[in-house]
């Protein structure tokens, strides 16, 4: 049986020792102290995470999550809800961006139907873990019963450990699932107590009308089903999803196991401010991507507690902008490898400040 | 002998045809109109560039341009000017951060003495192209005659054409020489009119007091040589540098050959407001890459008219910006060719608007 608690308690703060060595590697380097930014940060951050002072990355996986939205049905989507599935076939296929991105940067690419509304044959890429055709109209009551959110949280746990025993030591986020923005901006009104209209996006790019109906059905389902910060697991299933619970799986894996966790944009980032609401030490594990065009996601990234480093104004989701920085985020590994020391290579030093 | 004026006659404006055709393809990809943000807006670039549909790249090249500056000898640097020199051994070693992002990438290296204050020895990584031992003190007269910065120009476009005659498709500017923030800064208030105080930052990490002095031998530069927008080659030589005049060139032959050129920081910023100040269409061949700490920089690329990728508060340069960037370019071409369009995919497309 999977026990939520138990996994929480395995998720430590970062190793400071480490992170102190690192520190002191870059301040040696061959550049002003500082000079590589946010990239040094990231470098720190891994060695905090995993423990070493000059860490590595191997194996770089990214694990999508594929799941369909009752909500669909009232009617305000751009795209019809059999688009998920298509798009599921895509990845399977290798025509999608994320398949472009993930062969880019050499990262391996799992996807996992956790709930869509329409069954799969059998391909080598495809985790077939569905629990259910999708979720319910969140408008008219929970998306989700709480053992269910519970069952995708487990499902995306173990789909995670099963990467990181296979020696992916890099996880990066994606997700697929029409509709999938209005669940999302639902979680981010719970926990930011914003109100809906404030931070409501055109998704994959609604017009006046669609999006007015889009904030008044996520209202409604915030008034439906009552919703709260205080109980995450519970928000997480009135008005989630369940690739969103599968993603706050991988988040959970990544942390108990001392494994970095790449955010992609808007979706994942709340399946990240629901795990940050589960554990206070979650953010120490992630390492945001990009910030996408969605109108919520700064106000999101600075409740979890992390930075982007891409700004492309990017609003596909599917794990695009987790894979494309997964290279910034390699090469920041590298230069503490690779790098001379201003010892080593004869180089002065600062002479003043 | 090397003709300017002939030079800025080749470059033409980019091609509509191919732009065109390229939206066309890009609205076709099996993702929603836009959804790629950026990355849409560089292929279509690059396309228009190139006059190719569908580019590819190839072989990507940075030229890192390595000068020294007479203005050190007013004090207030916070490196000495040897280690200008100590740093060109270091790129020729492979032990700098740009030889790991260049390695990172796939991208090849070239370092150019065009005004270092040292003699070197050969080395296959390394052109001698000294045209004099760094430039003079800009604060108590002009840097370079107009014959040198010329000259510089000339190094910078014939080292990029003979990349170009050896295939390398996109190229990166990068930059070497202690003090070199101080002729940027001045070159930046000459074509913005923003006062001095305003875009000065700290170079390499300098305090108060070396900043407030930093400033005044900028105001003073300005005062004794009085360059002026409406003379940008006349600017270059009075408070610019050999690396900077050097990459001016190397942006003229992206643009006269049509091959995209990948902005650095600041530095390479200078040069390519001197080169927009030299012609109108520049801008169109040059892709920005980061944003950097420096705190004229967003106003520089604003003035120039192009748009960051990357903002992770770096300040190195020696390039280390444009290496990463090339890396998400490239993706935004891959794009073009690896991925399925709705029909072909059997995909629906958006129902609704």
């Amino acid at each position: 049986m999977f026990d939520l608690q138990k996994v929480l308690s395995r998720i430590d703060p970062l190793n400071e020792e480490a992170m102190a060595k690192t520190q002191a590697r870059l301040d040696d380097l061959t550049k002003p102290r500082g000079s590589l930014g946010v990239m040094e940060l990231i470098a720190k951050k891994i060695a905090g995470i995993t423990g070493q002072a000059a860490p590595t990355i191997t194996k770089k996986t990214c694990i999508l999550m594929a799941g369909d939205h009752g909500v669909v049905k009232e009617g305000y989507h751009t795209y019809s809800q059999a688009v998920t599935a298509q798009m599921v076939q895509n990845f399977l296929n290798g025509g999608a961006a994320m398949n472009v991105f993930s062969r880019h940067v050499g990262a391996e690419l799992l996807v996992v139907d956790i709930g869509v509304a329409t069954d799969f044959n059998s391909h080598p890429l495809l985790l077939k873990k569905k629990i259910a055709y999708g979720t319910q109209n969140m408008s008219r009551g929970p998306a989700m019963t709480t053992a269910q959110a519970l069952k995708a949280i487990e499902t995306g746990f173990e789909v995670a450990e099963e990467c990181l025993a296979r020696g992916s030591d890099l996880l990066g986020l994606g997700e697929m699932g029409i509709g999938n923005t209005t669940p999302s901006t639902a979680l981010l009104a719970v926990f930011s107590g914003s109100p809906v209209k404030k931070i409501t996006g055109r998704g994959t790019g609604a017009s006046d009308e669609l999006l007015k109906s889009k904030i008044r059905t996520i209202e409604r389902a915030l008034e439906v089903n009552k919703p709260t910060a205080e109980e995450p697991l519970a928000a997480l299933a009135k008005v989630g999803g369940l690739e969103i619970a599968g993603l706050i799986g991988v988040i959970l894996a990544g942390a108990a196991n001392r494994v970095p966790v790449v955010l992609d944009g808007f979706i994942s980032g709340a399946a990240a401010l629901v795990a940050s609401a589960l554990h206070p030490n979650i953010k120490d594990y992630l390492l945001a991507s990009h910030l996408s065009d969605e109108p919520g996601h700064e106000m999101m990234l600075k409740l979890i507690g992390v930075r982007p480093v891409l700004f492309m104004d990017m609003r596909l989701g599917e794990g695009t902008g987790a894979a494309l920085s997964m290279h910034v985020i390699e090469a920041s590994v590298k230069i503490l490898h690779e790098m001379a020391t201003f010892s080593g290579a004869g180089i002065s030093g600062p002479e003043k400040k």
